[in-house]
């Protein structure tokens, strides 16, 4: 299967070329986010003030926005990093975390597609859904909404309006650059029991993407080894809890190979 | 026991509602409280800027403030979420880490109380003192000052102050309602090995109180949740050391249940 | 070995004073940072606001400055806490994260160095070598290049200059205090492949030095109990994964004792 090769080559240059993703993100997560970059063989750096983003970003391979804490230093410093990624072809992913539940969210994430071309977007449907304009409530960070009921037209589109890739989060993982669309079964129920699998799932989308290969296999190869990722812990750990879930979580990111997901059977084209 | 199912049924309550946990808190131990909030079944955001803070926690069943690294962005919006939640008769549950330790901490502590009505306060012995206005010293955010001398008077005289649920958490926790008091022995020495165990468990009291019940089985639920997983982490560790401990401590809250606590002999009233 | 007998007095007196060690630090590893002292006997107190900085360094026994998320609070906090723990004689150490990567980092680290006396400088080889004007590439906030070539004149020839203990951490460990240098071949490959094992070093550092013990010796113990624990790790870890990897590492953090490096064969003057 071509989508196979092509992950095992994104993985290929990871580990030769050790990307540098440069993290503007959020206090809550950021531990694991870095700590998953490295699991796999890249570099992470997080760097948020408006006088060293744009110098930070000018060094890195790819650029991780994430709005989970945002605060004006923090905004401020999307919007000078995220143009100046522009200007220098780096990569940059929009983690757009809890897009609708605040005005401040909302407008923050309008400004930055507004202002910054993006590379891949993902977030889980509520937050994609608003971003698309079409209703939807977003509660907190979190969504259980991961119907594929429109998601499939929601992606495309919306590709194709921002002229990046987008994927949406969620039971079935839906990818689309706005020609294709791709659907992904990988994945645990016990990823929703432990913060930070979406927002690492962004990260580790910044570090396949900052290989400078094709987004789009940037975007779904992030979120297979995070799936794929998600079963193997389930596997090893069974029934201890979520502590120990989440240490064999980040066991079998650290750990993945191509080989775990066969020929790619969780993974079709739709 | 009337308190058991009191407890039973506020961790119903969690598992069905899956209450969102609003916390403006410190980047030292949030992402433990993120975890514990979805380890036993709540929803936890973290937002902390003044502009989005009202809207967020508008939408939230609690409201945690801790004040382990403020500033002067989460002191404004302290006060600004308190209010708020007030308004819209949603528990807010005050940790006030390090009070004493500094002035900004203990004027902050001062501002929050006397403009923002607490449905909980939960600090360390010396903390409680210190807001009380007895004479004590706050070394850093720590305390081993757990002696029950005077803290029965303390709770209860500061909760019928305050008009809130005190609680203070020490080798013997002390809640009092103004009326009642209670003790809780459960809990593990380990505990303190661990940063984060107290901000987890005001993490706790929050989703607890999240259910809307009597305030102060919300906050012995917190205490108790987080000291039986203390004894279980312990049991289930021994001797391999304190970042096991702290897996095992994860697993614990998360698979907590009332059976654990059998009749409910650690907690009495007096 | 006369270095085995001042290790282990440290280590009883961190027990027996349990000091407190006041960090300025980033948001990406300040968790484990506070583990780390937690773990082998320290309290760690994280404040960062510059009207609170000079009064919490005040009760502290060591101030940890470290500049991995630096930004207009942090940064005149570093000088206020700096010049007021020097009128203290309270123990400062830096750990100049990213140093060279851009400009901002690099003149707070040399404003740092201008304003405040430190004790101990820890950095990689390229962080080390841009402070002391010798050429070298800082890409983002890890380095590979820990080559020993040169790094004995540097750590020698800065430690003068400054009128500090310096330490290039690495593959070899290189201290210097002007005088004497030592070399520390503790250490495991893994370590490099989980974020914050450098700053939990410099906080092992500024726990070590809170004794008021000779620093050069503080310094030495904080890199030798990381790079033994770090081992201990590796041993009861194997194959597992890097999640695993950084429990075992805490765990082997709050285990260790001198008896671990025997007679310090790992460890020798040059």
């Amino acid at each position: 299967m071509n989508l196979i090769h092509n992950f095992a080559h994104i993985l290929e240059k990871i580990k030769s070329d050790k990307p540098l993703v440069h993290h503007i993100t959020n206090y809550v997560t950021v531990n694991d986010c870095a700590n998953a970059v490295l699991a796999i063989g890249g570099a992470p750096v997080m760097a948020d003030d408006p006088r060293e983003v744009e110098e930070m970003v000018s060094i890195a391979s790819s650029l991780v926005l994430n709005t989970g804490t945002l605060n004006n230093r923090t905004i401020e410093s999307f919007i000078l990093a995220g143009k100046k990624a522009n200007t220098l072809d780096i990569p940059v992913i929009l983690d757009p975390v809890g897009v609708g539940a605040t005005t401040l969210r909302t407008e923050t994430v309008k400004r930055i597609i507004d202002e910054v071309k993006l590379t891949v977007l993902r977030g889980n449907m509520s937050e994609i859904m608003n971003i698309n304009g079409t209703k939807a409530i977003t509660r907190g960070v979190d969504s259980t909404d991961d119907t594929m009921a429109g998601g499939r037209e929601v992606a495309q589109s919306l590709s194709k309006r921002l002229g990046c890739v987008v994927a949406i989060t969620g039971a079935t993982d839906i990818v689309s650059d706005g020609t294709k669309v791709y659907y992904i079964q990988h994945g645990h129920e016990m990823l929703a029991r432990v913060t930070g699998t979406g927002c690492m799932t962004t990260s580790l989308i910044g570090l396949c993407c900052g290989t400078k290969e094709i987004p789009i296999y940037g975007a779904m190869l992030g979120i297979v080894v995070m799936g794929a990722a998600g079963e193997r812990a389930y596997e090893e750990n069974v029934d201890e809890g979520v502590g120990s879930y989440r240490v064999k979580l980040m066991d079998a990111i650290g750990n993945f190979s191509v080989q775990q997901i066969n020929e790619g059977e969780k993974i079709y084209e739709g």
